[in-house]
Formats: structure tokens, C-alpha cells, sequence
């Protein structure tokens, strides 16, 4: 099989031969132009046509996001990083528990505060298996009681047990805290379970920190999880990822990086490099990883994360299923519970634990 | 297991608290806007740092593509149709075929032009096997000689014979006659081997004709195709999905919908219901179709066509891998050709046919 550089290329037709023109100048070496950025004019985005009626009313009856409002909107000391955190950390367990169908035990391991979140009926193929949640929150907020929204809704549509971890976050304790009280509480289950028996994952940092801490425990040689579920994760915390750029403002959860999302980041990796695969996961080597199930959103301000750790995990030759959902903007599908997209999420991920899990 | 609506939802931190304030305002009844419409601001978006050197030079070496002047790129009659259409279907075969290791072969089916493509060693996998090649092009361009180029990409990196379809196009012969060309391509060869010893695909026009030549395979009772290489499918010819508006001008390749795209949907149709599933796919049942492969990028304007089609396609309960390559636009893995990611495309797709063709 020849293998073939633009050098060699035959000159033929291309995909579309009005592309031809930017094609030929897009093979010359980089020389004309002043900035390699390219400027892109205002445009009017209407709510996404194909999406659920539900997704389409909540976008059309707000105005578009302003970047300029959110990158004002960032915590400027420890103090006021700390108020965030803690306003955030409240939830009605009570009814989170009636609303989804569910008991919640608040407990400690290894030292680690955990909530165990039992769905009423237990799926006959979750008899023995369990949801090891990891909240979202950009590393920072949704902490405490707040920490088992997502493994409610988890546990309620897979019938599958949740365990979800309340780890340490900055200011106070910044990286590696998080990662070293999840890989806590594994290898407290380890003592009882099998790895295979366990799914890890989350939404947003609870994807990314999920996926952080598989890569822990296999540098640690521990048996990986039988599954991971990364819900648009925040798989790097540098500003690389395409969707940074091309979704800001057009992600009505995020918005842009630079506020809330830059602060965070910053303040968690506190001073280590961020290209670090325990701080931004999608840096790392994933072969023997677990099978991955990535869901994300046209307009998710981590498209580009969760699509980049996807490929990198198919060039490990790791089973890995991604999701994206029209009109999505970052982690809509728990915000947005009961519509189809949310539905569709949920189910997606319970018949994925169903066939992974052992 | 309980549904929750919004209205019942339990009032509980979300996935970011910063967004809050937007998702109880989503959770309202629109009014106070006056469009429902956003009015995105202008933003400079660099070279997605996250993909390889190739795209990244490539990207960085044009000036971002002009939404106004694509817009004028249109066609205003038939015969400047035709000429665009015989401007693009010269292609150099020697060229091609020495460039990709193949031999081509014109030939005849059923009064149906096709170009047999094989590459110098056919893969042990795929000495049975057929990849039926459905070009793309807007359903306008790029048919004649130049049908081959997609197929000796794939023959060559596979290792399978291909057969390209140079079906009829408008002005003269718009929809149905491109679909029933691959019917009646498909039906000869059905006398001849399994239906799943056969691949169907290409990309763009060509992934969307695919798909909807196997809904008319399925209404006629054919027995459908081993596999579906769906590369970036035009699955949906009106201007409907989320990525026309968000990658409008993103996409260095398409540009925007006002211009090309949507004179060539509108000469295809030539009148008919542009959500007819045989014109639009992605408006199909989906139920009973082989595995299928489809591929996007980040930048691309088909990623909401792409997106949505793997949806459908998983409802219906169909073997669905959907991939999405940072910030590649529309078909950049035909055009870059050597470049890490048109090398990973062909390579997973080869790997999909390996695996699913009998």
C-alpha cells in the first residue's frame, strides 16, 4: 500500500471543486498572511431546528450568552472562590431522593466523605455492580450534598447502585487532592469488588477527573474499572481545544474560557503543568484503558475535548463510543432533565453499563 | 423507574452553578426576546492547536473564508451549471491510478456509467468483498472521470475493489435519477454476490446518497449492505442543522449554506419535498440498516447532519460509530491527503469493513 504525501499527490478533482482554490492555497507553505488567526464576522444563530422542541424553547427564550458579562464573572480571591464553593454545595437531599426514586447515605472511606445513592429497584444485571460517580463543577464548586445530582439521575435510569465521591477542591486542597481521593475510595473497593464490576465517570470535571484517575490507576497497576462514562469532559484544561474558540458564546453553560474557566483551571492545577495527564487526561497514553462511552454537544464549549480523547483512545485500539447531540451546549442533559436529549443520554449510558460492566 | 419533567425536577445545584442564572431563565416560557435568534459577536479563532502540524499549516496559511463572496459563488442558470459540472469531472486516471496504486477500469451497468477500481493487492479479508463508491459533489460536480478519486483512496488503503458510481446529475437529470443509478447498480450486483459482501459509501453527497439509496433498498425489499461508510453526509438538504449557522464560515471548504449548497439542493430537488428521506436521509426510518461509519470534524457545517444521522441511526437500534476530527472542515480528509487525520479516516474505515463485511 503507497502512502502518500501532499508532494506526490496527483492532481485530480477534490471533495468539492469550489474548495479547490483553498485547497491548493491551503498546501503552500504559511506566508501572506499578517496573523494566522482567523477573524470571524457576527452571525445570527437560531435555535437548532433539529433539536427537541424542549432544547429549542430553553435557547430561544434566553438572549445570547455575553462573553464579555462572563469573562467578568471569575472569582478574584480564595474568599470569594470559597463563598462560590460553599452556596454551591447545598442540595435538598430529600428531594433529590424523592424526585428520583432514590435513598441517600452519606458515609466515609478512607477518610474521603461519600454519598451511596440505591435506586429502588436495582437492575437484575446491576445485582452486583456499582456507579462510582465523580461530580462536575470545574474543580471547584458542587461539592458536598450538591455532589450527587448526576449520580441520582444515574443510578434512577440504569438501576445501577452509585457511590459518588466528595473530593477535596482548591482553594484549600488543590491538584492532586482530587485525584488521590478517588483513587482512595477505588482501592477501598477493590478490597470487596471486582474492578470489572465498576463503572467510573461524570459530567464536565467529573469526566476529566474520572478520566485522570484511570490513568492513576494504571500507573499505580491496578486492576481499571470494567467502563468509563465521560460526559463532555474537561479533558484539557490548557486553552487548545477548538470548541474553546469556535463554540464560545454559542455554549450557553460555559460561555468563554476566559472567566470562570481559566480561573478554575488555574486555580486547581496550582502551579503544576497542565499538560499533566493526571490534571488534563486527554495528555495521556490510554491504552488499557476500560471501553468509553463520550457524550458532548454541537455547541459544547468541550466538543473538541471529549472528541480529541475519543480518538486518542481509538489509536490505543480502546472500544470507545461517542455521542454528540444537536444543539447541545456543555452538559445540557442534566440540566435540561426530561427532555428527549436527557432521555436519550441516560439511556444510552445504562445500556452501555448493561454490556460492559461483569 | 420514575420521568421527571422540569416541572417536577427537584430544585438542585446544576452542572456549573455559574450557569444557573441562564438555566432557570431556559426553564421559562420565552417573551421577553424579540428574536429567537442569537446574535453572535465576531471572535478570532487561531489553528486548532490540537490537531496535526499539516491541518494546522494549512489553516494558518489562507485568510478565513469569505461568507459574502461564497455567497456569490452561485450558479444562475443551467448552462453555467453545466459548465461548473464538465469543469470538474476531467480527472488525469493515469495520474490517479499510479498515485494510488490501482488500476481503473470504465465500464457499463445496467446503462449506468461505473469505474471499477482495484488496488494492486486485495486484502485477504476482502478478496469477496465490493465497496460500491457513491461520489460527492453536491449532486452537481465532480462526476465523469473524477468519481474515482474517493474510491482509490479507500481500494488503496483498504486493499478492496471498488466500483464508483458516475450516477446522473441535474440540471438534465436531477432527483430521483442519481438514486435509482445506484439502484440499479446495487440490483446487478445483487445477482452476482451477498448483499453483505458489500460496502456503500463516500462522502458528502456521496454519504447522503448512500444512506438514502439504502432506505429505497429497503423499501424495494433488497437485502441491505454489509456496511455504510458515511463520510460527512449531505444528510439533509434544507437549512436546518445547528452547524449550517455555527460553522458558517468555520468551514473553509463549504462556507456557508446561502450560496453553493443551497442552489445545488434546490436544482437537485428540482421541486420534490426536500425532506423526502431519498433526498434528505436523516427524515428516514432508520430501522433495519447496516453498521455505518460517519465521519466530521469540528469546523465542519455537516456536523449537525452527521450528528443527527448517528442519532437516528442508534434510536433505530443500528451499530453506529460516529468520529469527529478536531478542527477538520467539510471532506479535509480527501483534500489532505498524507495528513494524520485523512490517514486515521481511511484506516478506521478500513478496519469497519473488516470487520462487518461477510
Amino acid at each position: 500500500m503507497k502512502r502518500l504525501s501532499p508532494r506526490t499527490l496527483p492532481v485530480v478533482p477534490l471533495a468539492l471543486s469550489l474548495a479547490l482554490a483553498f485547497t491548493v492555497a491551503g498546501l503552500q507553505p504559511a506566508a501572506a498572511q499578517e496573523s494566522s488567526s482567523w477573524s470571524i464576522g457576527e452571525r445570527d444563530v437560531p435555535p437548532p431546528a433539529g433539536a427537541s422542541e424542549q432544547l429549542q424553547a430553553a435557547l430561544a427564550a434566553v438572549p445570547a450568552p455575553s462573553v464579555a458579562a462572563s469573562r467578568q464573572q471569575t472569582p478574584q480571591s480564595d474568599g470569594q472562590w470559597l463563598v462560590m464553593q460553599k452556596a454551591t454545595a447545598n442540595a435538598n437531599l430529600d428531594q433529590i431522593a424523592s424526585g428520583f426514586g432514590v435513598s441517600i447515605e452519606k458515609a466515609e472511606v478512607e477518610g474521603v466523605t461519600v454519598y451511596r445513592v440505591a435506586p429502588e429497584k436495582v437492575h437484575p444485571r446491576h445485582t452486583d455492580h456499582l456507579f462510582l460517580h465523580v461530580h462536575g463543577g470545574g474543580y471547584v464548586l458542587n461539592g458536598g450534598d450538591a455532589s450527587v445530582t448526576e449520580a441520582a439521575m444515574v443510578a434512577s435510569r440504569a438501576g445501577i447502585v452509585a457511590l459518588s465521591v466528595d473530593y477535596r477542591m482548591p482553594p484549600e486542597h488543590p491538584f492532586p487532592a482530587a485525584v488521590e481521593d478517588v483513587v482512595s475510595v477505588y482501592k477501598h473497593l477493590l478490597e470487596s469488588r471486582s474492578a470489572k464490576s465498576i463503572a467510573i465517570g461524570g459530567t464536565s470535571a467529573g469526566g476529566g477527573l474520572s478520566l485522570a484517575a484511570v490513568h492513576r490507576f494504571i500507573a499505580l497497576g491496578l486492576d481499571v474499572p470494567g467502563a468509563i462514562y465521560a460526559g463532555t469532559p474537561w479533558a484539557d484544561l490548557t486553552k487548545t481545544s477548538d470548541s474553546l474558540f469556535t463554540n464560545e458564546g454559542l455554549d450557553r453553560i460555559l460561555v468563554t474560557y476566559d472567566g470562570f474557566l481559566g480561573a478554575a483551571a488555574r486555580l486547581y492545577a496550582d502551579g503544576h503543568d497542565m499538560k499533566d495527564p493526571l490534571i488534563s487526561p486527554v495528555y495521556g497514553d490510554f491504552e488499557g484503558f476500560p471501553p468509553t462511552y463520550l457524550i458532548t454537544g454541537t455547541r459544547d464549549m468541550f466538543l473538541s475535548d471529549t472528541a480529541r480523547t475519543h480518538r486518542k483512545l481509538r489509536a490505543a485500539g480502546v472500544v470507545a463510543d461517542l455521542h454528540v447531540y444537536e444543539g447541545v451546549a456543555h452538559a445540557d442533559y442534566l440540566i435540561l432533565v426530561g427532555s428527549p436529549e436527557s432521555e436519550d443520554v441516560f439511556a444510552e449510558v445504562s445500556a452501555f453499563f448493561k454490556k460492559h460492566l461483569e
